[in-house]
């Protein structure tokens, strides 16, 4: 893509409204754009970066053995009723009445609706298990919506539920999703430590977050240290084998929220210099709770002997929206922002210092056009700005590398190739960088 | 994907409430499930069909030169106040107040949001020309929701819009876009036929309704037979070359809905042996509007000479979520779906004949391993069903090629390979039906 051509409009002055980095740096990056209080339209920098956080959920969801689905974002309050859910609610809900007089709502989340097109569809224990999965807007009506796409009304998330016939086959289930979750956040370039969790409104007897540790963060965690160090499980891994070990594994040492957090426990399983006392993000929460909406809505199946038995059911949620802004709080630094190459908008940010000088502009051409037969995605400033505007651009945008390249250089056959991330710079020729990067 | 693990609630009787081929073969086919009148969810079935038809739009209007955002479902009312549509819209309009009594409205279309957007963000004319696209989901609070997804309340759209500076460089980005529709409905196996339009609500001063021929249409339309004959323009095509030629084209015969239907003209231009009078379906209608939402809301450039002038616009739609039906409604018989390769679910259908007999079993095996490792998308119907039921639900689902597995066969060491749109039917060695499959 060619800067002169991107509909990226930046901004040079951080706006006054954003109280936290990833706001901020979101809008002066030009990737959303305000549109009431807690909705936000996504620009085309954002909006590739939320479609390559999607594209990494969907992946891991589709690896686990997850089927996706669909489900509409206006429900019927009907179904609401049914599992008693619809005055528990409160005024988070988005309750519209439409042209007829019927009770409608924005969805929140999906657990009665899943159940309903599940219990409806299947009768026999044959069919089980199944994992189903969609990734849609739901609706939050926040009182007081702040801290841009992190705490926002309309919100994007992906909602996981499993279906089983008794209550150890529905906690492989939970162990699936949970050590999914591990890789889908690894994935994405960030440390998600699980940490036993309230239910809240959704219900159920288990249930644990995924926080990433970020000072900017919504509350405080208390964590022991080594959890930085566990490994992730590979894309190789077999999602019918063990996962209890691992979950056992990341589930062994003291992590909690505030909500859950008891100090001298802490005191007592952490040894001073493990302790990690800082604040974190929430990107993903999982559930267990069994037949708590198959028997409130009477999603039953038969079993072997010919019983009809209620589901057992989880669900298992990812902040896709979210996820986008506690990337960007956890990597950032005083001049932009940082992206991981997994969900960066481009990997490299390719800056003509002469544009307009014959020789300048060659090279820059065929740099370009060689990284695009071979798929890596850049952004060509090709526009007349003074070289200082472009550095400070292409910082603040954060793609992971950036190659310079100006007459000077180019005399002696050479460009600068910039790591974002570490801010190391190195004098190379242009078929090395190229090398480097497409290698 | 094995059947037996695929979550496909298929039906064998007729749903009593589908009253055109479209609904019926979708719900029979485990497609979609309705939720409330008007409103679906989309089951893995439906939703492969609905993502298949999403990236075919998104690659053209990439092609064309389309950048894609994403603005959200709800909106402030205010906005359509500026435009004057928040009173015109009247009842099919979904509104909503939030907790705080805002005034707020489930998007049907966005030219007010989008023309904020660019207007709020851009200056010079040296930022034009854009075109801008998202896919989102609209809703359209139709008082009598029916033939599912066809005319249903909560639908998926594309919707483009363009910003010039000049008429006519606005009228180019209309022929872009004029031709790209042409491409897209091509590749779904559609022939989309233009037809001049009235612009309704969305207003403007020239406007095409793209039309697919189907005897279960909701309008009838008139139109020369020549324009099944005409190319279609290929993959290869410069949107930046010359389109008003291919335009002038197919704009040169006469082709109209009821609306705009003309008794006398049609007997005049064309003659008795090409007239084609049957039932269309709306896939698609672009509008030139020129300066109508940015003069109500402002959205100003300043052109090379320093005056402010209004900016130039069109939009362009592309009714996704309908497209699915519109192609079953093309394309289908008796027995079910007949897929277009483009947009089918899965390619090729695998029939066990004898599910739990070894030597079919490992052959069938054999087959799915191999097919999937050249990346061609199979479901594999694995289940002890007996043969009549497998053909039939593969019939019913559509799939283009089916293959057959038996004892008897592969003791003669061949499968059987039918083509679901001919019928056609071929006894060759699996070696030769998977060259046939992977080629």
């Amino acid at each position: 893509m060619r800067l002169s051509k991107f509909f990226l409009p930046t901004m040079k002055e951080n706006p006054s409204e954003a109280q936290i980095a990833s706001h901020r740096l979101m809008l002066r990056a030009g990737m959303i754009r305000q549109s009431s209080a807690g909705i936000y339209s996504w620009l085309p920098m954002g909006f590739k970066v939320l479609k390559n956080i999607e594209r990494i959920v969907r992946e891991e969801q589709d690896a686990a053995g997850c089927q996706e689905l669909l489900m509409p974002t206006i429900q019927p309050a009907d179904l609401w009723r049914q599992s008693g859910r619809y005055e528990d609610y409160g005024k988070e809900m988005l309750r519209i009445e439409d042209r007829h007089g019927r009770d409608m709502l924005y969805g929140p989340t999906n657990e009665e609706q899943i159940t309903e097109i599940f219990g409806g569809s299947v009768r026999s224990y044959r069919d089980l298990p199944k994992l189903l999965y969609h990734i849609q807007w739901k609706f939050r009506d926040e009182v007081r919506p702040r801290f841009g796409i992190m705490r926002g009304r309309e919100f994007l998330m992906k909602d996981a539920y499993s279906f089983d016939l008794t209550y150890e086959d529905s906690r492989r289930a939970y162990n699936k999703m949970f050590v999914s979750y591990l890789r889908t956040y690894d994935r994405m370039g960030l440390k998600a430590i699980p940490m036993a969790a309230d239910t809240g409104p959704i219900g159920g007897d288990l249930s644990h977050e995924f926080i990433i540790l970020a000072e900017t963060g919504e509350s405080e965690v208390f964590c022991h240290g080594d959890y930085l160090d566990f490994d992730v499980p590979d894309a190789g891994i077999d999602y019918e084998g063990d996962m209890q070990s691992i979950v056992d594994k990341w589930t062994s040492l003291y992590a909690a929220t505030d909500e859950k957090h008891d100090a001298d426990a802490y005191a007592a399983a952490v040894p001073e210099d493990k302790r990690i006392n800082t604040r974190g993000i929430e990107v993903g929460h999982i559930f267990h709770f069994g037949s708590k909406y198959s028997e409130a809505m009477n999603a039953e199946v038969q079993d072997s002997d010919g019983n009809s038995v209620p589901l057992q059911m989880g669900s298992y949620g990812v902040g896709v929206s979210r996820l986008v802004g506690a990337i960007i709080e956890a990597s950032h630094d005083d001049d932009g922002i940082i992206w991981p190459e997994s969900v960066a908008p481009f990997k490299v940010g390719l800056i003509n210092l002469r544009a307009g000088d014959e020789a300048t502009d060659a090279a820059c051409e065929d740099f370009y056009a060689k990284l695009q037969a071979a798929n890596v995605e850049v952004l060509y400033d090709d526009t007349d700005e003074r070289a200082g505007g472009k550095f400070a651009k292409m910082d603040l945008i954060g793609l992971p590398w950036q190659v310079v390249v100006g007459p000077r250089g180019l005399k002696n056959g050479i460009v600068e190739l910039k790591s974002r991330a570490t801010g190391e710079r190195e004098e190379v020729s242009p078929e090395a960088a190229l090398a480097r990067l497409i290698g």
